[in-house]
């Protein structure tokens, strides 16, 4: 009566165990155990690592490292060795205190054939090399997209001697996180164990920048979302997390030098980001490989601004809204005014040396900018874009040099280039939103593109309106109350996307990645995370390992989804709360039951 | 600049405080106090709540109580006394230590012109006078529907003497959810205050059966996430929670009569309740007014049966799957089958006495049987529902005459009564999921309906399809993959069903209420409450409140909306995991910001 659950699984389990997909993956199917006395060592030199969270005085334990650098970024100082030790204790907690017992992944009742036997004599992983072949340099911290090789090699032989090498920490820091993927904890105490030795990896990412783009304006969260959102980009080999910093609805970051800007805009006094958050955001990224890039969206998404600035903001709360903005409440910059420029020159000079450090980039937005608006403002009295074309141009112009002038590279929105036709320095990077083509159509203008279409990555989608309607025109109308961008995007829609679909060959070059958007009309921190993962680990999975895999096939979702299901409850070990990928039945049989 | 948001939150202020709506709710706008000391009485006893988690023991402090009465239940013993006085204890501590301050419900920075001055006078509560006027009966812990009168009265006068009066002991427990819910936390230690006195409230629910189904087969939910649902349940003042316990994925409840039912049936040997946890949660659930209601699905639905017992199924897992069931694994009971029939007698003779005590009613299922999965069966092999209908009767009849013999009322899905034409007791309730004509259809054949359409009820919908496609014609078959009840039901669609649309006047007092579902393909206890709350909640008002509002007009969104997000964060203060109504930009402006 039973079906030979156990076999099947055996031969699948082949391709469980890494997300994302590495570009190489060869393993057997031998046992080898892992216990905290694992020898680590890093360029040759013990690491002591710590069995608690890391005590940066046990940097000191490390002796003979060869790539050792350390470089001042503001008033932090970041160095190769420190990084890479506190990963590796990072990851071996993670491993040891964390670990999962497959009982979901494996046949009804098969976890003791999948296990190893816990009396058996077991054979240890004895060491576990890491080798980094080039010294770190400022831009491994702040990169630029492509500035760092993230590539690493990973095996363990029979006989239980594991080496991760790696370019830079950035890999190093990668290849851990495949490496303690590659245990499972036994149901007994009898530890940690892998039976897929022996293992080669190689791998490197598919797209140079892999990002979440998360929206903390529209509500408010609290740092601890943020910290947990950068562990969970971490474990699926993220490396940029864009914050959505300010919009109309609240502006919730402090400007030492315009105080009351987050004093009035944010949703309640004291619920804003000081510049110590901000540092603590930027530096936990930087120490798991994530550049935090900050986005000011302008000159729309800009209402919040008017609560302690009102004479900078056109239209401040219009309505009918419909008429003067995407979303409630109204209010954009001024486009000709002087105060205007004179804010910004502050604002920017306030932000510019506490982003510099941290990142190479600095987003100005850019989107949704409404025509209607500008027949208010006092200095432009006009909706025709040959009128407020220029504008923007001008003010753009004066974001973008003072950022570069700071050495920062500057980010808008496809808005900006494909639908106001600015004029944009080749080193500005554009990220698109709307369509495929929109990407084409930025490579097509020689700009590097950030991809990312609303119909496969917008995490918001699907929930239903967040508006309210009357029991009137607009029910009857609206009824029955999908969004604009409804359906839900499935982990398989997401799954789905190729960033580069519609871009010609030769212009391929020119997608520098992407990012998977979360908007947060209808996300707080109590379901951030279930609203942004698994899916967003789907995305992450395209950006790493690349829509297609090594043979030129689109991936599949029945291969993915064992995988997927795998990762969930990795991540839900350490605390991320991410919806489940299959019901137990569908995973306990690795898919095959569940596919059409 | 600035709208008199404040002027306009106080109006507005007037509807907010209770959810589900009152029938009939007046206040002013006085400030009362309200401390731990309040006195509080029950049929003119002192009650001597606990400043912590009930202690039985504090029963022996109620004096001069009227209306006390125990009933012997199974082994337990519930007595009126008992369950109000934890009842008390239980609000008063919600009220004091999870109270709520309301930044995210008035304007931007408005909360110190929403609160009463920290350092006022301050007159409080100084009695809540808890009165109920007739005994309860054994009934009111085990009712059908309509047994129990849930009404309430409640009155808070200015000066500060609060009562509540209710026919039962379940319509005490309704009125101290209200109680609660009229109470803030002030911003500072001033403590607990309502702005709303005079208070008075007469209400009542408009339907007698107002539930909540669970699907605990699909995934494996621990003790913890039921129990939180009740509590969840309790407050959004529901009465039922139906456990669809079983189905062909596992067999999550212990039989002992039957030990292998869940030994090889759970998901995993151990992963199921056991006769305690089953105990546990009717008394749990009786404590807070909530009757539960175990369904064992049958038919089809049944493969998990057949990890134990394989020579009961036809089609254990057959393939492929679309053709002989809704959804894999395949398998249904024989129908012809003497081994069947003994095993139904076995296993209701274990279960009845377990669920009696507690419960009025037994689901016995019956959606979704397959014609096709009886050509396997050896007893029937036949797909003619000229053949399978009358060998479902006879087996439907069956298990109904052990139900009633023990006293415990019938329940099925409305596929036997429409699909099959059984002839079913005039006793049996018929619960209808697939549209509103079917509701009209029940309750035409004169048979006691539950409504819950699955284009308005079904929270599962809008996750997108749960099972993996392959690279070819099935991707784009089924691309963009959303599942077959797409979109979502947000709230507001939640909200805009009328569980009597469709049922002629003189058939409406045939619907005793309705469930919303919870089906777990999709859902776990990692996301269980974001996929519930706050959807449920706007059910809960339906089913309580009524779709129409005492004028007779649908209740509008807009009006709902700044209630059930305060009534959200109400329940995240007790460690419900409720998403978001609204971006607080929203509730801040009390929604008429965000409204069309």
């Amino acid at each position: 009566m039973y079906s030979p659950i156990y076999l099947i699984f055996i031969l699948a389990s082949q391709v469980l165990a890494i997300w994302p997909a590495p570009q190489s993956f060869t393993n057997g199917t031998s046992v080898l155990w892992i216990a905290r006395g694992v020898q680590v060592t890093y360029n040759g030199g013990n690491v002591g690592w710590s069995p608690s969270s890391f005590d940066p005085v046990d940097t000191e334990q490390i002796m003979g490292i060869q790539s050792s650098s350390s470089y001042a970024a503001g008033n932090s100082t970041f160095s190769s060795n420190s990084i890479v030790q506190a990963a590796i204790s990072r990851n071996l907690n993670t491993l040891f205190d964390q670990g999962l017992v497959p009982w979901k992944l494996v046949g009804r009742n098969q976890l003791s054939q999948f296990e190893p036997a816990a009396n058996s004599s077991q054979t240890f992983i004895s060491s576990l090399a890491i080798t980094q072949t080039q010294a770190d340099t400022l831009n491994t911290y702040k990169p630029l997209a492509g500035d760092v090789d993230e590539s690493y090699n990973l095996t363990i032989t029979t006989d239980g001697k594991a080496t991760i090498s790696a370019v830079s920490s950035t890999g190093v820091m990668h290849g851990l996180q495949t490496f303690i993927q590659l245990f499972y904890k036994h149901s007994t105490t009898a530890g940690m164990y892998t039976n897929l030795a022996p293992v080669s990896i190689i791998d490197a990412p598919k797209f140079a920048h892999r990002g979440l783009n998360m929206d903390v304006a529209r509500n408010w969260f609290p740092m601890e979302n943020i910290i947990r959102t950068i562990d969970a980009l971490a474990m699926n080999k993220f490396n940029r997390l864009h914050l959505h910093m300010t919009d109309s609805q609240s502006w919730p970051m402090d400007i030492p030098a315009l105080p009351d800007l987050s004093k009035k805009g944010a949703y309640q006094t004291g619920l804003s980001y000081t510049p110590t958050d901000i540092k603590q955001i930027q530096t936990y990224a930087v120490e798991r490989g994530i550049e935090v890039i900050i986005e000011f969206d302008m000159p729309g998404h800009t209402t919040s601004i008017g609560y302690a600035y009102p004479d900078l903001i056109t239209g401040f709360d219009a309505k009918p809204w419909a008429t003067y903005c995407a979303e409630p409440p109204c209010g954009s910059l001024q486009l000709n005014n002087t105060a205007v420029y004179d804010f910004l020159q502050t604002l920017f000079n306030d932000v510019i040396p506490r982003v510099q450090p941290y990142s190479a980039y600095f987003h100005t937005g850019g989107d949704e900018v409404n025509s209607q608006v500008y027949l208010l403002d006092p200095t432009v009295k006009s909706n025709e874009s040959s009128v407020i074309g220029p504008l923007i141009q001008k003010l753009v112009d004066r974001n973008h040099a003072q950022l570069r002038s700071s050495g920062l590279t500057p980010i808008v929105w496809e808005e900006m280039l494909l639908d106001w036709n600015l004029t944009l320095g080749s080193d500005v990077l554009v990220q698109s939103w709307l369509s495929d083509a929109s990407v084409a159509a930025i490579t097509a203008k020689g700009h590097k593109a950030l991809a990312g279409n609303y119909n496969f990555w917008y995490l918001d989608c699907g929930k239903g309106q967040w508006l309210d309607f009357d029991n009137g025109a607009s029910f009857q109308t609206y009824y029955p109350f999908a969004d604009y961008c409804s359906p839900t995007k499935s982990w398989r829609l997401v799954y789905a996307y190729d960033p580069l679909a519609g871009v010609p060959a030769n212009q391929t070059h020119l997608v520098q990645g992407g990012e998977v958007h979360i908007w947060s009309e209808q996300t707080d921190p109590v379901n951030l995370d279930d609203m942004v993962w698994p899916r967003a680990s789907a995305a992450g999975e395209v950006l790493w390992s690349g829509r297609q895999d090594a043979s030129g096939q689109n991936r599949s979702q029945i291969t993915a989804s064992p995988r997927l299901a795998e990762m969930r409850e990795r991540m839900v070990n350490t605390g991320v709360k991410v919806g489940p990928v299959q019901m137990v039945f569908c995973t306990q049989n690795n898919a095959t039951e569940c596919s059409l």
